[in-house]
């Protein structure tokens, strides 16, 4: 471990929260200072269930948890309708923010959440672990900084993992006043974050739901499809991009991102968790095509690439994050605006499609603003 | 060979022409018997080209292909537009019928021909080469026959292929008089097609063109995407299934099918031609699922199935057509309505995507008639 780890506190033990606090232990830079429940029980049951050092400071509420002088980064793993709150007390308190997705109900809430970061100098950046693999550094190389891929033209990215009886029973991610954005919160985030990525962070010109949202009784997004639309030619016959997003809670668990450009195709099974955490692979295809008579092609297979992992994705995560926060605390430098900058364009893109959801379909434009 | 192989003749040596006369050549119970032209100097240029036998009759006309008595089976690569008046003439001539896909300009056209093909009693196939695969045959076995997948959910097919400048000059696929359909006529043929196999020919209940259409100045659809929607749960929170097809001429080569059901997923990337001949895969995962702490899966990539093919697929369609005219011939059997009902559901759901485009992306509902 680095001499002075960045010291992370966690708000709520939600199950989630073990996930990281293992994180924080194998990142390099990282150190688990303090864990807060509401309840102090709560918070030791989770240092035993967790096998956390005797160091770590158990708290039995969250203020207290921000209320330490030594915990630089709070990790916000509470239900979404919880974030705002916690979040913008946190940001108040000087702590930078790791905060789990969906990071908000609406942009209108996000950007309470920002602006108290912004205002207080700390670093904001939201749980999508997957931006942080190796693997999705390599893929980002091949499509944007080589060219080789040519424009983007359609994105499928789909995230679905099958609920049990007692999963809509009870999971917050189902219940109105928790996590109200259902599916599209809690899946569709990554498929709309897959898009942006394969896009360079171009916010696409028009979102239209497709009409087949399944709700709980409660008005909760179980499942939905939506359509994207970039309008990038100049010409008649230019091909813009359109980008199906699939997510749901009522289906086996798929985690789909296929990308097919101008000049070749990308895709992977496991965008979102990679199948396995040491290695992790993705195929491609360039240049195939049909050969002579249209009777095979010019390649046996999709190519693959493996890319090797040292640590967990979630590791890198909490890696890059306390790496900007040291850089914060010791040279004084400001917060990186890449990170929040994403995370809304992602949120703007999900009110969008609830917006068409609740509209019956129609399509809703989005500007970048 | 067969002691008494079926007559194949063909009317119009276009490129794809080319691919049938290799496949009736190599389809055991299939003999190529004339070739007719607009021209006998192209006739003749057509087996010289294609190294066919002495005995293969050239004609100089495509009716003298149709009264010779001595042909069984016509197969008919012209251009959409001219397939009503040949295949219907073909018909009444008794000749059984290969019709190049797409098989008509609308389902009226194509109900003309089908009716033709039944009061003349022969038989009717379109050229869709993929069904006749024994990866096909071999996927509809898991899919369906065993139950392992459960109900299909989602599924993205997908079929673009780039053209290039003298394509969208001199191609008769983007001509308005020769065929219209354009890109959705070529290439979404082959994407309703799976849609409808792995819905085992059930219609969608409504099809909406999403608002990507390109088309040329003579109004031809050069790329599109469409969604197809089926209302198959009887409950609020059953799912029903949301189809994605995508065909483009402005797009690099991709001919992408995934399957996502209840309880697994299939994929291939090569689902209209296979990358090779001698042998096919197709991936899939069934019971895969996330660990615990969701740090992996229980498994470490998708299954593959190899599939051995003596025969390219085109030849395995010329082998099940002359089979079934060979009842017909020999036993007096009734021509097959699988085939027939096949073409009109694809031809059906094709002119629905082209209403809901020509309706500025409205939705279209279908009815099972």
């Amino acid at each position: 471990m680095a001499e002075n780890p960045v010291r992370f506190g966690i708000i709520g033990c939600a199950k989630i929260a073990t996930k990281v606090a293992r994180a924080i232990n194998l990142a390099p830079n990282s150190l688990l200072y303090a864990v807060g429940s509401r309840s102090i029980d709560k918070a030791k049951n989770f240092a035993i269930v967790n096998g956390l050092s005797d160091a770590v400071k158990l708290y039995g509420s969250y203020d207290q948890v921000l209320d330490d002088p030594c915990v630089d980064i709070v990790y916000l793993p509470l239900p979404t309708s919880l974030h705002v709150h916690w979040a913008v007390l946190a940001a108040r308190k000087k702590k930078h923010l790791l905060l789990e997705k969906p990071t908000a109900l609406d942009v209108t809430e996000l950007d309470r959440i920002l602006e108290a970061c912004e205002s207080n100098g700390v670093q904001f950046m939201d749980g999508s672990m997957w931006l942080h693999h190796p693997r999705t550094v390599k893929m980002k190389e091949m499509l944007f900084d080589s060219g080789l891929f040519g424009q983007v033209h359609l994105i499928h990215s789909t995230s679905t993992s099958m609920g049990m009886t007692e999963f809509f029973e009870n999971n917050i991610r189902v219940k109105a006043d928790l996590d109200a954005l259902g599916a599209l919160g809690d899946l569709g985030w990554y498929c709309i974050g897959a898009t942006l990525w394969s896009k360079n962070y171009k916010l696409p010109t028009s979102v239209t739901a497709l009409p087949d949202t399944i709700k709980n009784s409660d008005g909760v997004i179980l499942s939905c499809t939506a359509s994207l639309h970039y309008d990038d030619g100049d010409q008649p016959t230019e091909k813009s991009a359109t980008v199906i997003i699939h997510c749901s809670f009522l289906s086996y668990t798929c985690t789909d991102l296929s990308i097919s450009a101008s000049k070749g195709s990308l895709h992977l099974k496991d965008f979102i968790i990679p199948f396995q955490e040491d290695s992790a692979i993705f195929n491609y295809t360039l240049d195939a095509k049909l050969v002579d008579l249209h009777i095979g092609w010019n390649i046996v297979k999709p190519e693959k690439v493996v890319v090797d992992c040292e640590l967990p994705q979630e590791a890198y995560m909490v890696q890059e994050l306390a790496r900007i926060v040291e850089g914060i605390k010791k040279s004084g430098c400001r917060p990186d605006s890449k990170w929040p900058e994403i995370s809304r364009k992602t949120q703007l893109v999900m009110d969008a499609i609830k917006q068409s959801v609740d509209l019956g379909c129609k399509p809703v434009c989005l500007t970048e603003n």
